[in-house]
């Protein structure tokens, strides 16, 4: 039987929504699965990168490998998660060596286990993907979902150094390349956090879209006060860094008096939803402005 | 730092195993991750499929998705796992609709929860990864290394209808596509037998050889008697069907006198180790057969 074409990937995802109502799927709306066994709680996620989409060819496998894992693990801490391993599938091609040993960095930084996956050969540019498995530190798991009116929105640093390092990379002035080579998860940092939190995810996209997203998921609208958002870049650059991903900087909501068991830096606050998803500086930006990197990356 | 090129896919498996050293990953020697989580056991499977590797661009995508899923699913049977989720990366082209109906069928027949992943633009031939998550119906889950002297060696049922399958595919003969297309992953009899084997595995590359992976394993000798071995084929072929793949039965070892709770079939013996891991009717395989698909698929 052919069913109708869907039309590109919003198609693609809606479809795929469809088929995934197991409550732990969390509408694939979430930066992860949370799926409860037993009295454990299991958080689970896959992310993939594509050569010539995610990474050029000429950028050193080490920090491809690092990034795929790295940017995964980021998912698991925005969930406050202990991870328990990886999966991945290992497309063969050049420099297989260098890849596994910027896996084997990322992977003893942060103390986890590789558990298994699969080796295929290449047919073209290649693609890895990567599983995470981590264990609920704190439960319920905190979502995207649970921004609330009245919450104060937080950061925990600072947004732009990944887009300095990839001009860097790209030619443009010197800059130290690590923040966008080498992303850090916060995964101390989302454990402590994960108790106390009202909403939480890691930016990966861009602080402005991720936050719209943040204010979509919950039914609330954000505000965000852009000269107290913590950049890493010059004060011209102040609105490219608000809008760039890859810092993997922890977004959430919680109390305005709270006293954090991190230091973290106030960037806003929850209202009962208005047209605007998204406030900057009180103005709902412009429809044209696409608030970050949207994509199927 | 650069370390030295890998020599293909052994000297990356050899690397990788370096690297997973957690006693979960099992050497990355079995079918499956198998982590204790608390009071869990979880089984943890992650395979691929690339275009022109594993699928041609000209097959029924609902069918690469289903065989994506089934051969994911068939590891955890092996493991007598309940499956708990899948996880996998959508590539994002041509006949998206048509994967996710193969998809929801595969899931549906199982009943086995979409649980997340991730869409990503396609660059070239295209590559989906999926994980699969179970839990072990019974512990300690069995693995490939259990095999004893004095044990018999069963199959679940008849091997070479994926086979005729494919032929029928490319052009040969008439028969039924459906075991090469839709291949059936034995959940319920995995279930079964976990508690009385002492090893088991999947036939996803060749009887003979996966025997043969299982007698490595497992530091045993294991015979075939070949008239035994039950096959979907006319006799003429059916020392082809027992280096064919893709059929998905279930291969164990256990008592001889056993009383088992499905039917089975006993083809074989394990024998103390001798020089040759595997004898075919008690005679040592020649060693340019390859007794099957040897891959990177």
């Amino acid at each position: 039987m052919t069913r109708p074409s869907l039309e590109g990937e919003e198609g693609l995802i809606a479809a795929l929504r469809a088929l995934a109502t197991h409550p732990a799927a969390r509408g694939l709306a979430d930066d992860t699965a949370v799926l409860e066994v037993g009295s454990e709680t299991l958080i689970l996620t896959q992310d993939s990168m594509v050569e010539g989409i995610h990474y050029l060819p000429a950028q050193d496998m080490a920090d491809v490998a690092w990034k795929l894992a790295a940017t995964n693990l980021s998912d698991l801490a925005a969930k406050g998660a202990e991870p328990l391993g990886v999966l991945y599938t290992h497309m063969l091609g050049a420099d297989d060596a260098q890849f596994i040993s910027g896996l084997t960095d990322v992977l003893t930084e942060y103390d986890v286990p590789l558990l298994g996956g699969d080796t295929v050969s290449a047919n073209g540019p290649r693609c890895f993907s990567l599983t995470a498995i981590g264990r609920a530190s704190h439960t319920p798991a905190p979502s995207r979902s649970g921004a609330m009116p009245g919450d104060a929105v937080y950061l925990t640093g600072r947004v732009g150094a990944a887009m300095l390092g990839f001009e860097c990379l790209r030619g443009g002035p010197d800059h130290d390349t690590a923040a966008y080579r080498r992303p850090v998860p916060l995964l101390a940092q989302g454990r402590a956090l994960a108790p106390l939190v009202s909403a939480i995810m890691d930016v990966s996209d861009g602080l402005l879209l991720d936050a719209s997203r943040m204010a979509g998921a919950s039914n609330v609208t954000i505000a965000i006060d852009s000269s107290a958002v913590p950049i890493a870049t010059p004060e011209n650059r102040r609105e490219d860094a608000l809008r760039w991903g890859d810092d993997y900087q922890l977004l959430f909501t919680g109390p305005a008096d709270a006293s954090w068991p991190i230091p973290v830096h106030k960037i806003g606050e929850v209202h009962a939803r208005m047209d605007a998803r998204l406030l900057v500086d009180g103005i709902a930006p412009d429809p044209g402005d696409t608030l970050g990197y949207r994509h199927s990356r």
